[in-house]
């Protein structure tokens, strides 16, 4: 039984293959769903031998009127609603400049999914561990891409791997049940929590301080590259500013470890979380790295409601966003 | 008279002519060199027909181990002193990987100078307002590339400019003088300053975030883009909360303007610098948003020399940098 995401997923990749090897694929959105982009970005440069893939804010992406866009391109849109005005305006932009575009939207009927070539419905929340989020529907479509064009034969690992992820989440979630519960106390007054990440999960600690700690929480917060940690924001590190670092897999890793050990021996607040502990058995080793983002994005989510609770600031609170016009 | 530095490019242009056309640029490097790679992804994305480009902390480049990086790739890397191992290492790997490289550094002597095909020595610091800090040696490279290429001619246009931008510079400085004082005075106390730029200049919010109110003045800070300010960030913005939004040139000066309505609607502290002030009088309107970051930069160090002064914290202190192994 092949799932609709599966089907509407194959839909798009049959129009690709019909129109030929892309050039490149342009994956576009705001936010939350921008930041879900990075896992494919990063998979594509690990992976793709001849087709570049980049990473755009929507507005920025418009802005930016790329003279490398063509009917030779695939956009990947995302807005959960759909009706993001930036995004529905670069859908009709990359149309109009003969990209094949596809939009993921929850609903059917709106904007994106109306100005799209291809639409994906989804209905699963980024925090799912389900290989339905929009991170892991765009990463199915990339690999789908460079199965068809590239040879490239690591699509059924992926999807092997992102079917365990609910398990791997469970285990992680009950591993970090105490942990959770207990940094959510200490950190509960913190003005400023700062997050490194690299690779694969740069876009998670992107998406938790922007979206959880400044949007949800009012928490004075920044997603720090790992490496770049070294030149320059690791001046601010004292043992009262609180770090989350997130210790991925893959050649990264050691990237993360350098940053975490630097960290905690001059901060008291620092919070590992450590891909090593996912239970991935069974999975191949070639596709762990990517899996990552699924099980860290779900996994903060529990440190964000824990957090959210300590601090009686429900995560649904907002002054701004969707109370006016902005 | 070709300058040193120029005859240097012509050099490294030339051996890249020889190569043939490369299929994408990679732009490496680390925490303020890094920054400084910024304008010229920017500009390749805007201009480039047929060349890919993107920027690359160092240690990630190097992590990332993009597949499409071979003998038809140019890797232009920066490092001050020569001698960051992520960026000399960087360096190693591009050249074994066949790309051809060019190495940015201030010490021809260095590990940098020594591990690439084409060195270009530079002495000037990147607030100098002069056509000869890295980020604009990396533009007038990645121009000539598409110069010679594409028959893209903005490269004259860009050179006339970038020799007008110590005047412009002067005569902000000047018309800044007096607010950059009181700036300073206001903000001395701030535990937490952002900085809200897109397009050409997020490299310069990207700095004057992480390499000067991070790692010279201890004040946290995140670099936010103007058009991602709306999917999360936004939601931190309160009357106490200071921004200094830079107002760019170009298509994305709608962004940035945007950005700056909403925080100065509800914040109390909004510093605007807009591009819009500098006097190009005579400088092609086609390469005028590629110049902004060039007074942008140097603008805000005196900007960071009035807040050292006032917070009685110099600029050349640091905790840990350069005073530890890490």
């Amino acid at each position: 039984m092949t799932s609709p995401i599966e089907a509407a997923i194959q839909a798009a990749l049959a129009d690709i293959q019909a129109r030929g090897k892309p050039d490149n694929v342009y994956l576009v959105a705001c936010g939350g769903s921008f930041s879900q982009m990075n896992v494919a970005k990063y998979a594509m440069e690990r992976e793709a031998k001849t087709i570049a893939a980049d990473a755009y804010n929507s507005a920025e992406f418009i802005a930016r009127n790329s003279a490398r866009l063509s009917r030779s391109s695939v956009v990947i849109l995302c807005s959960k609603s759909g009706d993001t005005p930036e995004t529905v305006a670069a859908a009709q932009y990359a149309k109009e400049r003969g990209a094949y575009t596809i939009g993921l939207t929850i609903k059917g009927d709106s904007p994106l999914a109306q100005a799209v070539d291809a639409r994906v419905d989804y209905d699963a929340t980024p925090d799912a561990g389900s290989a339905d989020i929009p991170s892991a529907i765009v990463l199915r479509i990339v690999f789908g891409i460079l199965a068809k064009f590239e040879g490239n034969g690591k699509l059924n690992d992926l999807l092997r791997g992102l079917a365990a992820v609910p398990s791997v989440l469970a285990a992680a979630q009950t591993k970090h049940r105490e942990a959770t519960l207990a940094w959510a106390q200490l950190r509960k007054r913190e003005p400023v929590i700062y997050t490194m990440a690299s690779g694969a999960n740069f876009g998670v600690a992107y998406l938790w301080a922007c979206c959880i700690l400044q949007e949800m929480q009012w928490v004075h917060s920044q997603p720090i590259h790992s490496g770049e940690y070294f030149h320059g924001p690791f001046e601010i590190t004292d043992s009262d500013v609180p770090f989350v670092v997130l210790k991925g897999l893959g050649n990264c890793r050691s990237m993360d470890q350098r940053a975490l050990n630097f960290a905690g021996k001059f901060s008291e607040k620092v919070l590992e979380i450590d891909a090593q502990e996912f239970e991935f058995d069974g999975v191949d080793e070639g596709v762990r790295e990517y899996l990552t983002p699924f099980v860290f994005l779900p996994l903060l989510r529990t440190y964000a409601v824990a957090l959210s609770e300590a601090r009686g600031h429900p995560l649904t609170v907002r002054r701004y966003m969707w109370k006016m016009d902005y």
